[in-house]
C-alpha cells in the first residue's frame, strides 16, 4: 500500500489540497547548492553523451576510497533501488529463495516476486529490540535458499543490528553458501557507527548496496551504487547495458562532488535528524504509543495495540497528513511509520494530528 | 562485441590514443543549450525530489499530444532501453519466445537471453532491400510466440518498413494473437515519413518505444516512453517503483523543453545526417562496398564480399577507429556498422581509413 499512498498523496496534492508528507523517505532539505552548481558545469561541459556502464572511474575510484576497497569493486547505479533489483535479479533468477527479516521495506518482496523469487520472512518483534534470532534465521536457510537481505539501519524501524548479530548472520551465512545483500543506506547518517558487511571483506560473496539520496538529500537524482566481488560487478554491469545504460555523466558529476564533502554535509544533516528523532520520541510517548528509539533517520515505527494500521493510514490521509501502514512493512497491522521529513512545523503539526486521530 | 568494442575504445581513450568513434549511435552534436538550461533552472527550482513512476503529466501529457494519444498511454522510462527491457520483461518473463527480425540491435537479444526468453532470428537480406518476407515471419510463429520486435527505422541498416509490409506484419500479429514492440527511437529524424505502430491505435495490444536521444542530441540523460494500453502502462510503472523509481524530474523538464520546439530541432538534425550519409554513400560506393541508402540517421551497414568483420573492426580500432562488426547484429560477418556521428573532418577521415583498410 506504500506506493498507493504515494500516488494518492500526489494526486490530492495536484487537486490542490495540503499535505503534511511523512509518507516516503524524502528529506524536506534541498540537494546542497555546489552539488546542483556541478551538475550544471558538467552539462555545460558536454557531458551528456553515453558513457560506461560500470560508472565513471573518477567517481568509483573515490567511493572506493571511502570505503577502503578498490574501484573495480564498484559500480554505478541508478539509485541504491536499483542496487537491490539488479544483485536480487542476478542472483535469483533462476529460482530459489531470499529471506528477509520483516519489518522490511516492501521493495525486497516486490523484487523478488517480479521474477518468481520465493521469499522466506523472518519476523523480528519490537519487544525484542527488533533483533534477528540466529536459531530462526538457521533454521529457515534450506537448499534453495541464495540470499539474505539485511537492512542495516532498517527501515522502517530505524534500529542498526549490533555487532555481535551481525558476526553470527555473516558465520552462518559463509557455513550454508549463502550470499547476503546489505542495504546499507542510511549507514552514513546513523546516529552511531555501523558495522558493515565490507567489515568482511570487499571480495566476500555479499554486496553492499547504498545511495546518495539519504546522505546527500539526492533522491529524485537516482544514485547510487554496489560494492561486491569483481565477477557480481561484471555482471551487474552486463545488466546496466541492455536496461538503462550508464547514469548521466553530469549526475555523476554532482554524486562525486557531495563526497568531497561528505563529512561536513553528513555530520549537519545526522544533527538535524537527531533534533527531530527526539522530538518525534517526546511526542509519540505522550501520545501513549509504543516503540523503540531511533539509531538513524528517517523512519519511527510506533505501535498502538489493537490499532488498525491501514484504516488509520487512510483516515489520517484525508485529515492531510500522510503516513505508511505497518502491513506495508510485513505483519505489523498496529503499526505504521513515520518518516521525519518534512519541515520541522509540518512535523510538530502531523505528529499532534498523529496523536489526536488516534486517540 | 558491440559492448566490447566500446569499452575497449573508452580505455584506449584514457590511454590517450585519438580514437575516431563511429561505434556508436551517439551524436557529436552537443544536448541544445535551451535543454541545458531547462535542466538546471528545473533543479535549482528543487525538482531533486522522489517523484512519480509514471513520469511527470505535463511531460506525459505534451508526448501524447505529439503522439495523438492520451497521457494515460504514456509512460516516461530511462532511456527507450529501459522501455524495451522493460515491455519485453513483462511479456516474457514467465517463458515463451520473441520474433526478432535480423540484422537487429543487439540489445533485444541479450535482453531476451537476460530473463530466459527464447528469440527466433527472421533474417532479412540486404539484397532483397532488407524487407521482411510474409510469409516467412507467419511460419516462425508458433503456440509459444508472445512477442515481435521491429525496430522502424532499422539499426544498423537505417531502413523504414514499407507501409504495405507493416500492415502484412500488424495483420499477422493481430490474427495470431502476438504483441508487436515496435521500437521507434529513428522515427522522428528519418529522411521521410515512417508509418508507425500507432497508426494502427494506441489501445491495441501493441507497444512503441521511444527516446530522446537521437532526435534531441539527448544520449546520456536517459529518458525514453513507451506508448501503449492503459494496462501495460501500469504494469511498466510497477515495474519501474522496484527499479529506478523515477527518472529525475529536472530531466523529465530538459525532455518536455525540447519537445517544446521539437520541429526545429528535428528538421536541422535531419538535414545534418542527410548531408553525411550523402558523402558516406558516395565514399563507400567509390571504396567498392555494397549497401542500400539509408532512409534515416546515423548508421550505415555495408558489405564487402569475403571480409571478415570481427577481424576487421579489431584492425580498424588499432588504427584508430571504432567500428561495429556486423556479427553485432546478428549473421552477418561480411558487414560492419558505420555510426555517422562524428564531427564531420572526422567522418571524412575515418571513411578513408575504412576503404584503405578494406583494400
Amino acid at each position: 500500500m506504500l506506493y498507493e499512498i504515494n500516488e494518492k498523496a500526489l494526486k490530492l496534492e495536484s487537486e490542490g489540497k495540503k499535505i503534511i508528507r511523512l509518507n516516503l523517505g524524502d528529506p524536506d532539505m534541498a540537494t546542497p547548492p555546489e552539488i546542483v552548481e556541478a551538475a550544471y558545469a558538467s552539462m555545460k561541459a558536454g557531458k551528456t553523451k553515453y558513457s560506461s556502464s560500470y560508472g565513471e572511474l573518477r567517481l568509483r575510484q573515490k567511493i572506493a576510497e571511502v570505503h577502503g576497497v578498490k574501484a573495480e569493486n564498484v559500480v554505478i547505479t541508478p539509485g541504491s533501488k536499483w542496487a537491490i533489483f539488479s544483485t536480487m535479479f542476478l542472483t535469483l533468477k533462476n529460482g530459489g529463495n531470499v529471506i528477509i527479516p520483516t519489518p522490511y521495506w516492501t521493495a525486497y518482496d516486490l523484487i523478488a516476486k517480479s521474477f518468481g523469487a520465493k521469499t522466506k520472512l523472518l519476523r523480528t518483534e519490537m519487544e525484542d529490540g527488533w533483533k534477528v534470532d540466529l536459531a530462526k534465521l538457521e533454521s529457515l536457510i534450506d537448499a534453495e535458499t541464495k540470499m539474505i537481505i539485511l537492512n542495516n539501519p532498517n527501515n522502517p524501524t530505524s534500529k542498526t543490528i549490533d555487532a555481535e548479530t551481525l558476526d553470527g548472520i555473516v558465520e552462518i551465512a559463509n557455513r550454508k553458501g549463502v550470499i547476503i545483500l546489505s542495504d546499507e543506506v542510511y549507514g552514513a547518517i546513523a546516529f552511531s557507527k555501523v558495522k558493515s558487511i565490507l567489515d568482511y571483506g570487499a571480495d566476500s560473496p555479499h554486496i553492499l548496496s547504498n545511495g546518495f539520496s539519504k546522505t546527500f538529500s539526492m533522491t529524485g537524482w537516482r544514485v547510487g551504487y554496489i560494492i561486491a566481488n569483481k565477477m557480481l560487478i561484471d555482471n551487474v554491469t552486463k545488466l546496466n547495458q541492455i536496461t538503462f545504460n550508464n547514469v548521466p555523466l553530469f549526475i555523476q558529476d554532482a554524486a562525486l562532488k557531495g563526497l568531497e564533502f561528505h563529512a561536513k554535509i553528513a555530520s549537519s544533516i545526522k544533527a538535524k535528524y537527531k533534533e527531530r528523532a527526539d522530538l518525534a520520541t517526546k511526542k509519540l510517548a505522550a501520545g501513549g504509543f509504543k516503540f523503540t528509539k531511533p539509531d538513524a533517520p528517517f523512519y519511527m515505527f510506533p505501535k498502538r495495540d489493537g490499532l488498525d494500521g491501514e484504516k488509520f493510514t487512510l483516515s489520517l490521509l484525508d485529515k492531510g497528513v500522510a503516513v505508511a501502514p505497518g502491513t506495508s512493512f510485513g505483519d505489523y497491522r498496529e503499526h505504521f511509520r513515520i518518516s521525519l521529513t518534512a519541515p520541522d512545523y509540518q512535523i510538530k503539526e502531523g505528529l499532534e494530528k498523529i496523536c489526536e486521530a488516534a486517540n
